[in-house]
């Protein structure tokens, strides 16, 4: 049995989630009936982690064992061929028989994309939360300076979470302007289910000036999820990349 | 009567184009049932001209008459939270009496995108041609020279067009590659029906190497639709901009 590694692009926007649901079309199983198709086998894809409903990808990663001969080029066109449009393989590597897309993972960068000015955008509108409320992102980088470094974040933990420990390590945070789009990026050891998108709902009140940006150290220390922001919308985040090997980044990047 | 200009953004994917058709979803239909239900009188909406069905817009122009005394800024917030997601409401003006969306414009540019590389994109589907076979970038701006200027585009009219003539100028013609995206931008006095899907089609064809770039001016001479290449599909396509006023662009602007 050989082990092959994906490197996945997907826009959540019709699926529920990555993870496998019995009544709800989820990436894995679309995924996994191309391959069920192409290799002639029932296929187990394991991936990096869950994506929830309607949360897009660039750099999601998978893996899967086969004991097809397809050469990984093979499997790239074969599967494209199949899976529909927003759907994509962008690479497809042999991988070592120790790698496991979720468990060898040490490191995942997530993008959250708010669109704020007096009106939308019928061209990103699947890819944006849009926002008309003015911003201060200032007030949100001060706030996002709390955040960073090894923190329980109970506070910013989705219901339903399973995670045995809170406690995460966020590498960066950096928040940037371009035009209209505000974009927040989040780099870590790890996610709680909803976290980035807690986090951001909360950096969204201290923008347009609910709570100062000190507030963030309150609720972080709170550790309750009630004094945090609401869980902002599924549309505009999306994983952009998940890394293998090396504990952490770069030193230069431990502050935001 | 007032006259108001809007500038619109539209996905044309879910729409058979700007054009109010009888048993087809358009664009114009949907914003004329958003005017009549917000001044509560039914309001003819006139376009700088038509989008093809599928062809996106980031800067269309349309103008209407009304009795309402809503101001500008109203319209645009009425309008834009009655809308569907894939149409937006940039900006709402006061025209001047003489204005027109379509006989006041002079000139217009469109952009075609094609994604060009192994595999295609998941999060930019909707809006580039995506093509595995590899183009060579510089052939086609060799072709596309032949292009700028006062010509007879008749090669390149789509059937059932009914314009008068088929002399149109092309102001200036760009083809850019970043990264595996290759954008053709054309910016003309007017453009015949499927007139830019036709040469671009022509440009690809030139670009794979099926014809050398010179085929191009042969074409053009022809005034023989068969002896171009074929239509490319309306997703890659985008009205950026319409220009009122002056009737041609800067002087460098004349070379590609």
């Amino acid at each position: 049995m050989r082990k092959i590694k994906l490197l996945l692009e997907y826009e959540g926007t019709r699926y529920h989630g990555w993870q496998y649901q019995p009544r709800e079309l989820s990436i894995q199983e679309v995924i996994e009936a191309k391959l069920e198709k192409i290799t002639k086998k029932k296929t187990r894809l394991i991936g990096s982690g869950r994506t929830d409903s309607g949360v897009h990808a660039e750099g999601q990663v998978a893996h899967f064992m086969t004991a097809s001969t397809m050469k990984p080029r093979e499997f790239l066109k074969a599967l494209n061929s199949l899976l529909p449009h927003d759907i994509v393989v962008k690479k497809v590597e042999e991988a070592k028989p120790d790698f496991h897309a979720q468990k060898s993972a040490t490191r995942k960068t997530y993008r959250y994309t708010i669109l704020n000015r007096d009106y939308p955008s019928a061209l990103h509108c699947r890819m944006v939360h849009y926002m008309m409320t003015p911003l201060n992102v200032g007030a949100m980088r001060k706030a996002a300076r709390y955040l960073v470094g090894k923190k329980d974040f109970k506070s910013f933990q989705g219901s339903g979470c399973t995670a045995r420990t809170t406690v995460r390590q966020i590498f960066r945070l950096t928040i940037a302007k371009k035009d209209d789009f505000i974009t927040i990026t989040v780099d870590g050891s790890g996610f709680l289910k909803f976290m980035v998108r807690n986090i951001v709902g909360t950096l969204i009140e201290i923008g347009w000036g609910k709570w100062p940006p000190e507030q963030m150290q309150t609720i972080l220390k709170s550790k309750n999820r009630r004094i945090a922001g609401p869980t902002a919308p599924s549309r505009g985040l999306r994983l952009v990349k998940v890394v293998y090997g090396k504990k952490s980044p770069r030193k230069k990047a431990k502050s935001p």
